[in-house]
Parts: structure tokens; sequence; C-alpha cells
């Protein structure tokens, strides 16, 4: 082959590569919550413009469970307490006998809802307390490593939204700051937050355990304690981003009515907003649910979104894929 | 002038500025502390070295009173309070007459002494609660504009340590992610800490008071209350560093007994570490002190530091200057 028609080859095999990284977004549509996004993140980051946002004010939040990884049949991480309550019970004897315990290693589904949230309180007590923090993260990452979802087979960690991997590098690749504010357990995401969604440990906000500063066998460790420190829904969410972060929020994304106030309180700020919504609409590749749904109910928070005018993303139509391992459906 | 002289004495001129880019830290004399705070930085940063250690784990974490700016004749942060208390007094007759505000308003050292740690408190909840998050930010800063230190008579925000502010930015340069982890109250830091020391509010990590999301007038804000949320203080900073962080520091700095446990608990991790202490020993341009001080007492720390081999600057013997006002000294 002559060198310059090899060149030129070579061109035009990079041709798909270099379009697919032109578009920031690919397995989004080409629909309004995309439009909504590129506008605004147009508007904060063009310098001179009058929505200009400096990158140290570019914060962005988003809630974990449906918004960034599903959340069904049940929240992952009380999944992950069911599995850890089985590993442990040859250690707990007494929990053959004790609720909720003895529901859980029965497989005793009506026990386990009549124990209610005291019930549940007990369960991640044992689970995710009597460790150090490290300890806690090491056996998170063990799990994450064996466990998969009882529907799709498989981990996790796979079970997160491509299109918002995509919206975060966007955002980060754009000055902004991505944190994950959550009502999970705080090292429970960053078990698994930094590899899978490039948001490092200090930006994770979620429940928080009491700790207490230990010195045994001449090592000292942080040790997590069996007594709510502060959970982390609803009004709850702002409080917790002040405090941990002390600017307010100019984008904000959930999925449930546990995000109203994280949302309200973002957008009642000066300047150029973003409030966004997942709405699970697509039964067939996801789970379609909203206002009756038990996990991740949405109803006060949508109509918040249609009396204001926030970006809701309708999964079915606006995503090409949900999932990094499925294929990407039509842009239009 | 002919060109090539010309060109030879522009030349001449940028001499000095060079040689000061050059040194990162102009303000440290060529002795021990500086000597390993410059090996420690270079082990850890050195690709394929036995000792390195990746940019997301180099988490440096620094006291404020004592370490990164002056705290005599007291915590700059009490000397604000008593300030407000004195601003605010026209609102509060009933403080004519009520202790510890009385003896605030009537000069009575005497007497707020005795109210102690009790009155204390009073004095920071009524200075520090009642507001927004951004009113009392506002607020504080207004008071940065005109306050002076006694005895300085200069503004508090020039009275921080000068190699304290090129050892951040050396840090930062280095790949270090720096952080403020202080017993002061944490709005109260973030007011100034950005603008002062370059470090954002989100990586000030301090005292906390509860808060709630407040709706009044169309307008959410956070409301801070008079309850105490959290100290952060000895064994409480590292229990706050794991909470808010996830990560072990690889570096940390104090001043006093209050930053012992942090210290201790950075240097138990994994890996190459370092600790470090600003001893005040010099009367002349700060304040020296130590195991008998009431504000910033150094004793515990210091025996742990002569035990552990941790770095121990001699303010008077190692820093070319204590505040960027102040003309260099010899660098040897």
């Amino acid at each position: 082959m002559p060198h310059t028609l090899r060149s030129l080859f070579s061109l035009l095999i990079l041709l798909p590569l270099l379009a697919q990284a032109a578009d920031p977004l690919p397995s989004w549509t080409n629909s309004s919550s995309r439009a909504a996004i590129e506008q605004f993140v147009s508007a904060v980051t063009e310098e001179g413009g009058k929505d200009y946002v400096t990158p140290a004010e570019r914060i962005a939040v988003f809630d974990n469970d449906g918004t960034l990884w599903s959340e069904q049949p049940m929240y992952f991480e009380v999944l992950f307490a069911l599995d850890e309550v089985k590993r442990m019970a040859p250690q707990h004897p007494e929990w053959n006998t004790e609720q909720p315990f003895k529901a859980v290693l029965d497989g005793d589904h009506k026990a386990l809802a009549e124990s209610g949230k005291e019930g549940m309180w007990k369960i991640i007590a044992a689970t995710h307390a009597g460790v150090s923090t490290e300890a806690f993260v090491a056996q998170t990452r063990k799990w994450f490593t064996t466990a998969v979802h009882p529907k799709s087979k498989r981990p996790y960690t796979e079970m997160v939204y491509q299109p918002m991997l995509e919206l975060l590098q966007y955002l980060r690749a754009n000055g902004f700051k991505t944190y994950i504010v959550s009502g999970g357990e705080v090292a429970f995401m960053r078990a698994f937050a930094e590899e899978v969604y490039g948001i490092p440990p200090e930006q994770v906000i979620g429940m928080t355990l009491a700790s207490r500063l230990q010195d045994s066998n001449a090592s000292l460790s942080i040790q997590r304690l069996p007594t709510l420190q502060r959970s982390n829904d609803g009004p709850g969410k702002p409080v917790s981003i002040d405090a941990a972060i002390g600017r307010r929020p100019i984008l904000a994304f959930g999925n449930s009515d546990g995000d109203l106030q994280m949302l309200q309180w973002s957008m009642a700020g000066t300047g150029k907003r973003f409030a966004g919504l997942v709405h699970h609409t697509d039964a067939n590749r996801e789970w379609a649910y909203d206002r009756n749904s038990k996990v991740g109910r949405l109803d006060k928070a949508l109509v918040a979104a249609e009396q204001n005018a926030w970006t809701v993303v309708d999964m079915a139509r606006e995503w090409r894929r949900v999932y990094a391992f499925e294929q990407l459906a039509a842009a239009d």
C-alpha cells in the first residue's frame, strides 16, 4: 500500500472512534433532557456569559439508589445486609431464634416485613458495625466480587446506569465536582464509588454510624458503633450538604421524594441552576414505578418537577441503553 | 544601550525572581524540618519508587489555630464571638444583667473567666446560631474586614504563617489534597480558608452546630441551631476525618495535645507517612509557649514526637519569617 493511501486508510478506520469521542453522551437520545443538560452546562461554563459560574462553585450532587444504579427489587445495600446476616450466622447461634435474624435465615419474607423499620435497623447495625471502617470496606468489596443481582444475575456494580456515568464524566470534564448524596451508608458506597462512578470517598455523603477511635494491639483504628449518627434523607440531604460541602449545589439529580428537598434547596440559590429526576418508565430494560412504589416512591417530587419545569428523564424514551452491557438503541 | 546588553540586563533583573520561583519554601531555613518535608514529598511522589503514593491517597490534614495562624492571646474565633456580643447587644437588653454577656459588655475578664466552658458555649451559641449559614459566613467576612489583632493591630487574616502557606502550596503542587481539621466552628473557618489558605469549603472539617432546612418567605435556607452537633478535638479528629474523607491521611500537622490522636492515627497506617508539630518557640516574632499554656497546650504530643521521631518545627530557628509582612531572615 502506498504511504499516502495507508495514511488515509488509518484515518478512515479512526473515524467511528473519533465520532464517539466527540459525543460525550452517546447513551442519550437526542431528546429534551439531553438538550436541557447541554444548554445548562454551556451556559454556566461560557466565560464572560451572563450565567457563568466559576469552577469552584460548580458543585453537582446525585442521589445514588435509583439515580446512579438500580434499586429494585430492593435497595442493594439491604440485599448486602441480608447476605451478611447469612455469612455471619455461624458466629451468632442466637440468631436462630431471634427476630428479625431468624426470618432472614429462614427466608421468611412475611416475618421480615413484619419486623418493620426497627427490624431493618437491627440488621443494618449487626452487619455494618462492630468492625473498623477499613475492615468493613474490605468486606463490602469482597461481597461485590461474588454477589449477583437476583434478576440480571450480574454483579451489582454492572447495574449502574451508563447514561448517568456519561453525565458524571461530562460534568467533570466541564469543571464540575460530582458528589453522591444518598440515604445509603457512607462506607458501603465508598467501597465502590471511586472505581465504578469515578467519585472519590471524600465526595460521598450518606447515612453515618457513630464511631470511635480504638487503640488495640498497638494499632489505631476507627471502630463503627451500632448507633445512628445521622440519617440522610429528605430535608436531611440539604443539611448534610451544607455541613459537608459548605456550598449550595448548582445541579442536583434524584429520582424519588427523598430527593425533593435537595432539589428544592439547590434550585433556591441565585444564578442558573439545574434540577433533574430519573423517571423509571422502562419495565423492559429496568423497572417501571413511581407514585405507588415502596422503594423509591416518586410522587411529590414529580409534582414539583412539573410545577417548576425541572428536567424529568423518561428512561424508556431518552436512554439508548440503561446498562453498559446492553446494545445501543437508535438515537432518536 | 546596545541590544545584547539590554537583553543581558533584563535577564539580570529577573534573577532574584527566578531564584524565588525555584524555591517553593523560601520562608524556611535550611534546617532539619525542611529537609524532612522535602524528603517525604520526594519519596511519595517518585513514580516507581518504593514509597510512591497515588495522588488520590495524598491526603494532608492541618490543624488551624496555632498551626496555620496564631492563637494568642486567645483563639481568634473567641475574639470574634466577643466582638459579636458587643455588636448584637442593642438587640439584647437582657444581656446587660445576664452572665456571661454582662461580663463581655463590661470588659470584666474575671467574671468572664469564672463563667468557664459553659459561659463560653453560651457566647458561641448566641453569636454563631440563629441565622442561616450564608448569613453567618457573610457576617464573619464583614468582621474580618474591620477587626484587627490586639497586639499587631493587623487584620487577623494577616496573622497566618507564611511558611505554612508555602507548605500548603508545595504539597498541592505535588498532588496533595490539603484539609483543615480544627476544633474551630466549620462555617467560621470556611469564611476565609479559601481566600487565605487556598483551601475550599469542602476541605474544611471542624466543630459543627446542628442545623435544619427552613422554608420562609419563599426562600429555602439552612438555619444554624444553638446545639452542638459534633465537637472536633482530640480523638474526635480522626473520627471526623474518617467520616468526612474516608481515607487515612499520609501527612498530619498540628501544634497541641488536641492534635495528638490525629497525628497518631495518621501515622498508624501503612506506607510512608509524615507527622509534624509547630513548636511555638518565638517570643519575639510570635509567642513562646508549650507545656504550661492554657491556649494550645503542647505536652503529651511533644513527648510522642520525641518518642516517634516526628518532625518538630522550631519556629524561632526554622522560619525565616513568621508572617508575610515581615522581612526574611537569613536562610541558615
